[in-house]
C-alpha cells in the first residue's frame, strides 16, 4: 500500500524535543488548577484507529497521574441501566480542581448505537440535544470542557489499519468490525458530522485534529488542552464574590397570582378522616407495588413553608410504601464533596434504581428559593436553574421515572401559630430554630420566588400541586390522592 | 388448626397506648442521635414468616423517616459481584447521626447460601468470621449494632404460615419455598443457631425476640433498639479531645531494625538504564493485561518519606498500564463525608472492580504513620488499626486482588538534598511546604511509626516491599520488577 498521508512526518527528534516542554506545561497547568474552582473534561473521540486508546494513554503518561482520572464506557452496568441515560456520566464527574479524560464517553455512546430507521434517527436526535444540553449545563457552571475528535481520511485509514495488523505489537487489536467500519466509512462520517454539528456549543467547541501522524497528533491535542485551559483560567480561576441580592422581584407575576389566589379554607373534620386516608393509602400501597413490579421509579419532591407539614405528610406516604423499595432524602446543606460538583451533582446521585421510590425533603428547589434569597447563588446562576431544573426532571421522565412534586402552602398566621406550638411543645422544640424566625420575616420575597417557581417549572410532565395545607387532614389526603392519581396516570400512558 | 402461641396475645388497645410512648422516645432517640458521633445500626433478621418485613416497616413508620434509611440486599448488581463480599454492605453504611435498617442484609445473605457439602460449610465458616470483623471494626469505631432475631417455633411457624395464607391481603406472599423451609426447620434453626454463636459479639450481641405475637414483637424490638441507644449514648455522646501524643516507642523493635538495616547505598548509572526500565516495563504492560483478561484487580499501596519518589515511580506504573483500566488514588485530608463514617470506609469506596488497577498513592496507613505521630487518631483507634488493615487485604487478597505495598526509603541525608533541590527548581517548587520541614524534624519518630508498620501489617498475603531509594533508577527498576513477580506468581497461583 502507498502512504496515504503525503505530509512528511514529525521526526522522533523533533517530537522528543517538543515533549518535553508539553509535560512541563502541563504539570504547570494542574498545580494551577489544583486550587481553581472548576474541574476539566477531556473528551477524546473520534474515527476507528486513529489513535484514541494511544492518545488517551499518552495523556496520562504526560499528566501528573495524581490529578487525572480516565474513564472508558463499556456496556452500562445494571445499576447504569436502570437509571437516567446520562447518570453514568454524572457520576463520572470530577470534582473541582481536577481533570478527568473520557476515553470515548457521551457521544461514542450515541454514535455507537448506529441508528438506521427512522426511529433510531429520532432517538440519536434525542440522545444529541441530551448531551448538549449536559455539556451547556456544565459550561454555564464554568467547568472547562475540550473536545477532542480525531480524523482519519478513508485512505490514512486504510493505511493506518494495514500498519497496525502489520505489527505483531498491534495486530491483535484489528478486527473484522474495524474493517467493517472502513468500509462504511463515509456514512459513519455522515454520521459523526451530524454528531458533531450538534454538540458544537459555544463553551464547548469541537477540535478536529488530523490523525494521521500519530506524534503530530499527540502534540496538537495537548496543545489544545493548554491552550483553552490558559483561556479559561484566566477567566475563571477566582470566584468573584456574591453581590447582596437586590430586592426580589417577580420574573414572572403568574405564578405569585396564583400562589395567592389559593384558597386556605379547606376543612376536614376528624370526623372520617382516618378511615378516608387509611382507604386511600391503601390504594397508594397497591399503586406503588404496581409500579415496582413494572420497574418504574417515583420520585416526589416536597417543598413548602417552614412548618407546612412536610415530615408529618412524608411519614403517611412511607407509612403506605414498603421501606425497602423507598428512601426519604432530607436536603440540608450540601457536603465538600457536593459543593465541588455542579449542584444538581447531589440530587444526580439519589436517583433510585428502576422500580424505587425516592422522597426528597426539600430538593434542587433551594437553588432558587433559599439560595435565590439568601445570595448563596449569583443572579446568573439561579436564573438559568429553572430551566436547568426542567431537563433534569425531563430526563427523569424520558426514562420512565414518575416525578410528583408539591409545594405545601399556608398562611403566615397559621404558620405563626405553628412555630409558636413547636416552642411551647416540649418534644417539638428541636424543630425551631433561629432560622426558621429569620427566613419568616422574608415571608414577601419568599413568596415571590416561590410564585416564579411555580410558574418557570411548571411543565406537561413535571406538574406543581399546590396544596392548601392549614388544615394538616386536608393538606395529607391531597397529597396521598394526588400521589395516586400521578401513579395511575403515568402506569396507563406507559402500557 | 389450632392456635400454636397459647399465650394470650395484647390487645390492640393495649397495644395503640404503648405505641404513643414508644414513637415519642424513638424519635427523641433521633433528635438526640443527629449530632451524636456514631450512626445506629439495626439489623432484623429471623426465621421465615417471623415478620421480619412487617418490622422494618413499622419501624420506618414509628422513626422520623429523614433520619433514617432502609436496606434490603436482593442478588448482588453486578458492580458489587465484582469486588469482595462486604463491600455493598461497607458502601450501605449511614454517616454519623443516622439510622440504616438492614432487612436481612450479612447474616441473611451469608444462611441463604445454605450450606450442605463440606466445602460450603466451609466457605460459610469463612463468612461469618468475616462478619464477626465487619462488626468488631464498627463497634470497636464507635457504632451501635442492634441485631434482632425474630425467633417463631416451629408450630407457631405453621400457625403463621396458615393465617397468612387464609388472608387475601397476604395470601401472595406465601409461596411453596416457605413451606420447603418450615419442613427444613430443624436443620435451618440449628444453621441459625451457628450463626448466631458465631457473630455474637461483645458491641454487638443478639436480640432473639419471640415473633408469635406481631404487637408484642414490635414493642420489644422498639424497646431492644431505644434500651441499647441510651446506654450507648450515655457513653459515646461525646467524644474526648485526643491526649498530646507521648513519645514514641516501638511496638515492635524488629520492624525498625529490619528498616535501618536496609542497605541504601545501590547504584544504577544511567547506562543501559532505560533499556532495562523499558525491558521491564513491557512485561508489566503483558502481565497486567493478562491479569485484566483474567478479572483479577491489583491494588497497589505507595507509601515512603517525603520526597522518596513515589510520585515518579507511579508515573513509570501508569506509563505502562492502559489508562483506561487504572486509577491513581491520592490520599490527603478525608472529606467530610468520609469523616462521618470509619476509616476504612474512604478505602473501601475506592475498591476496584474487577480486571482494574488502583494505585493508591499514601494509603490506609497513615493510620499509623501521620494520624499515630500527629494525634489525629488516639492510642487506642491506631493500635488496632494495624490488624484491620490487614483484615482489609486480606478481605481483598480473598477476593482474588493482587495487593503490592511498598515502603521507598531514603536516608536523612538525601531527603535534605531533595527538599533542597525542589526549593531551588522553579517548577518542582509546588511540591515542597512548611508540613514537609515539619515531618522531617519528627524522622526519629516517623521511623519507629515505620518500623512498627511494616512488622505488624507484614502478612503472607500481602507482604510489605522495601525499596532502597537514594537512587531513583535503582528505586524504579526494583518496583517494576518485584510488581511483574508479585502479579506473575499470584496469576500461576489461583489458575
Amino acid at each position: 500500500m502507498a502512504k496515504a498521508n503525503p505530509e512528511p512526518r514529525l521526526t522522533k527528534k523533533a517530537y522528543d524535543a517538543r515533549v518535553a516542554d508539553v509535560r512541563a506545561d502541563l504539570v504547570h497547568m494542574q498545580v494551577q488548577l489544583k486550587n481553581a474552582p472548576f474541574p476539566v473534561l477531556v473528551v477524546v473521540a473520534g474515527v476507528g484507529a486513529a489513535g484514541k486508546g494511544d492518545v488517551v494513554n499518552v495523556l496520562n503518561a504526560w499528566l501528573d497521574p495524581r490529578g487525572v482520572e480516565t474513564f472508558a464506557f463499556q456496556e452500562p452496568t445494571d445499576e447504569e441501566r436502570e437509571r437516567p441515560a446520562m447518570w453514568r456520566f454524572w457520576r463520572c464527574l470530577p470534582p473541582h480542581g481536577r481533570i478527568a479524560i473520557y476515553a470515548g464517553g457521551w457521544h461514542t455512546e450515541a454514535l455507537r448505537e448506529d441508528p438506521r430507521s427512522p426511529r433510531d434517527l429520532t432517538e440519536f436526535d434525542t440522545a444529541l440535544r441530551r448531551i448538549a444540553r449536559f455539556e451547556d449545563q456544565l459550561t454555564a457552571d464554568g467547568v472547562l470542557i475540550v473536545k477532542i475528535w480525531l480524523q482519519l481520511t478513508k485512505d490514512d485509514q486504510r493505511a493506518r489499519l494495514h500498519e497496525l495488523e502489520a505489527d505483531e505489537r498491534t495486530a491483535w487489536r484489528i478486527t473484522a468490525e474495524d474493517w467493517k467500519s472502513h468500509r462504511d466509512y463515509d456514512r459513519l462520517s455522515r454520521l459523526a458530522d451530524t454528531m458533531r454539528r450538534a454538540t458544537q456549543r459555544p463553551g464547548a467547541p469541537w477540535h478536529v485534529i488530523n490523525a494521521a501522524d500519530p506524534r503530530a497528533r499527540n502534540l496538537e491535542v495537548a496543545d489544545k488542552i493548554l491552550t483553552r485551559f490558559r483561556a479559561h483560567y484566566r477567566t475563571h480561576k477566582t470566584v468573584a464574590p456574591i453581590a447582596k441580592p437586590r430586592r426580589t422581584a417577580p420574573l414572572r407575576a403568574a405564578g405569585l397570582r396564583r400562589l395567592l389566589a389559593l384558597p386556605l379554607d379547606q376543612h376536614v373534620g376528624s370526623g372520617g378522616y382516618e378511615e378516608k386516608r387509611d382507604k386511600w393509602l391503601g390504594k397508594l400501597n397497591r399503586i406503588v407495588r404496581t409500579a415496582n413490579q413494572a420497574r418504574r421509579s417515583i420520585v416526589w419532591v416536597f417543598e413548602g413553608w417552614d412548618a407546612a407539614g412536610k415530615g408529618g405528610a412524608i411519614r403517611r406516604l412511607t407509612d403506605a410504601i414498603d421501606a425497602r423499595d423507598s428512601r426519604v432524602i432530607p436536603i440540608s446543606k450540601p457536603t465538600d464533596e457536593e459543593k465541588a460538583h455542579h449542584y444538581l451533582w447531589r440530587f444526580w446521585r439519589h436517583v433510585p434504581r428502576a422500580g424505587m421510590a425516592t422522597i426528597y425533603d426539600r430538593s434542587w428547589y433551594g437553588r432558587v428559593l433559599v439560595e435565590r434569597l439568601e445570595g448563596f447563588a449569583r443572579e446568573v446562576e439561579w436564573r438559568r436553574a429553572f430551566s436547568e431544573m426542567n431537563e433534569f426532571e425531563r430526563e427523569l421522565v424520558e426514562h420512565g421515572v414518575i416525578v410528583i412534586k408539591f409545594w405545601l402552602h399556608i398562611s403566615k398566621e397559621e404558620q405563626l401559630r405553628r412555630f409558636r406550638n413547636r416552642e411551647d411543645t416540649d418534644y417539638k422544640r428541636h424543630k425551631i430554630n433561629d432560622e426558621d424566625w429569620r427566613n419568616r420575616r422574608k415571608w414577601a420575597a419568599y413568596e415571590t420566588a416561590v410564585g416564579d417557581m411555580i410558574a418557570l417549572t411548571q411543565t406537561r410532565f413535571a406538574p406543581w400541586h399546590l396544596i392548601p395545607a392549614n388544615n394538616k387532614r386536608h393538606a395529607r389526603l391531597e397529597i396521598i390522592k394526588t400521589s395516586c392519581q400521578m401513579i395511575e396516570a403515568a402506569l396507563a400512558a406507559k402500557k
